[in-house]
């Protein structure tokens, strides 16, 4: 007996964002330029083109706004830029943003230390922020991290990702985003926060996005199919983080789903081939080989 | 809606046959039963142990009579050794071997290739070779390759997998074991194969031996224990070819195997600290790094 999964996938790229904000390397303009344009000529309707947060804490994302200035920008694309606070919000304005994401974390200590506040206080400082951004007409999407685990509390019960969730539904968030941001989790553990979450957030407004770090991701990304979500979050090449490198978090890497995907039927859009050069192109410009074993074996193709 | 999986999965540890035979390097004898001996010790009951086969194909392989006088065998444990005829299975006999396994392929054009007859001409091979083992009391395994793609056909049939399968359960093998040898299945795929297979051998009597070469192993071997399939080939390490290597088709590591079922809550009764100490033992003499992210992981941890 099998489960029927559905039969389209959207994929939002992060490897611009969530991934080369995690590399040791700071890639220069014109890269991440060729970056977020090759993504989209592969296929890519939701691409994040960057970070509205401190360079001080984040110097990757420092130029954010001049990505935005001189992205050419395509119709029917969307590139989310995330927003911590109402400053950032007035340089999402200012860069003509249409979409905008926040980012909250299902573990206290994790919130503490990412975003220097509680959960609660969090979720406070991102209500204005939404309600600023919809009065807009701009689209606001939500992400949790820590979902399947967390670097400092360990365990993280799914009641407390589906609370986050929910109130990133309740201010007015038409997507949240769950992140298996250490990458610890196996299958059934995401099924079953992914089915806690779905009783309080429709499961057409849940996204999955999982790291790598144990290898797990494709697994749990199947296991959470089989539930019915639609929409996956992953990064070309697998940025963000060295696979030999401590701490290394990277991202799923978008060609390992597509291959997945594409094998079982399921359509994203994407063209395999032309992401892989893209991958290949912003792993050379960090200097190593992609962290994707299906980006790996077509590189070797046309080498 | 979830599916309930095997409470319970054997591993059958590879890396010391196949892993090896795949590497570049010859590792040294002694290396090698430290290896062996180090994945008993780790809780592993079935270990490839070698392969009878011509040192003039398999140069890796050429100590394996060495590794058997050597081994020292612990009680309730399998040390398999590939036999490909009559000859091999005389110096297994020899060398006082308890369990051995034929290896056939499910595409015409991958037998010709690797053991250099048809399909059927090698099924009529192993019938005495198996007829003889369970004779004297040892066990008989059976392999199909290429049983979600070949390298030079393309498309394999299940239908082709299913009738090598029968012929090998026909002919006395206690268990027949699905290779995708080039690891380029996705888990839909696996799923309907080991459907079509599961109709002619009892799936009690079925294993999985999935390579990760496009990263879809795990995703893969969950869709099938979700038929119950309860037996997993694996290789410590992901031995079997390095990930920057050209035509690298290292089986699935048993580090992430094990921490994906074990994240599951299914017991294999391997512990995964000691495997991924032999996984770093191995690794550090082939003169790499693991190729398993869980390993990987758990190397940065004890650094």
């Amino acid at each position: 007996m099998t489960i029927a999964l559905p039969s389209q996938i959207r994929i939002v790229e992060v490897g611009p964002r969530d991934g080369l904000q995690n590399e040791a390397g700071v890639v220069a303009l014109d890269t991440k330029l060729a970056l977020i344009e090759a993504l989209v000529e592969a296929g890519l309707r939701s691409v994040e083109a960057g970070s509205f947060v401190s360079p001080k804490w984040v110097p990757q994302m420092a130029d954010t706004a001049a990505v935005l200035a001189r992205l050419r920008r395509a119709p029917g694309v969307s590139y989310p830029v995330l927003v911590p606070n109402m400053q950032g919000f007035e340089a999402a304005c200012a860069a003509q943003v249409e979409e905008i994401a926040v980012f909250g974390a299902a573990s206290e200590s994790f919130s503490r230390r990412n975003i220097n506040c509680s959960i609660a206080e969090s979720l406070e400082r991102f209500r204005p922020v939404a309600a600023a951004a919809i009065a807009r007409g701009m689209r606001v999407r939500g992400y949790v991290s820590c979902v399947l685990g967390c670097p400092y509390e360990g365990r993280v019960e799914p009641a407390a990702v589906a609370a986050v969730a929910d109130a990133l539904h309740e201010m007015g968030c038409y997507e949240i985003s769950l992140g298996d941001t250490i990458g610890i989790g196996t299958p059934r553990q995401a099924q079953a926060m992914l089915a806690t979450v779905a009783e309080r957030v429709p499961i057409e407004r849940l996204a999955l996005h999982f790291h790598d770090t144990y290898g797990q991701a494709l697994a749990n990304i199947l296991a959470c199919l089989e539930l019915g979500v639609a929409v996956i979050d992953s990064a070309v090449a697998g940025l963000g983080g060295c696979p030999y490198a401590k701490g290394a978090t990277g991202n799923v890497a978008t060609e390992d789903v597509v291959y997945m995907l594409n094998g079982m039927g399921i359509e994203t859009g994407v063209d395999l081939a032309r992401l892989a050069t893209a991958g290949r192109m912003i792993s050379a410009a960090l200097g190593r080989p992609p962290v994707s074993k299906v980006a790996q074996v077509l590189a070797r193709q046309v080498a």
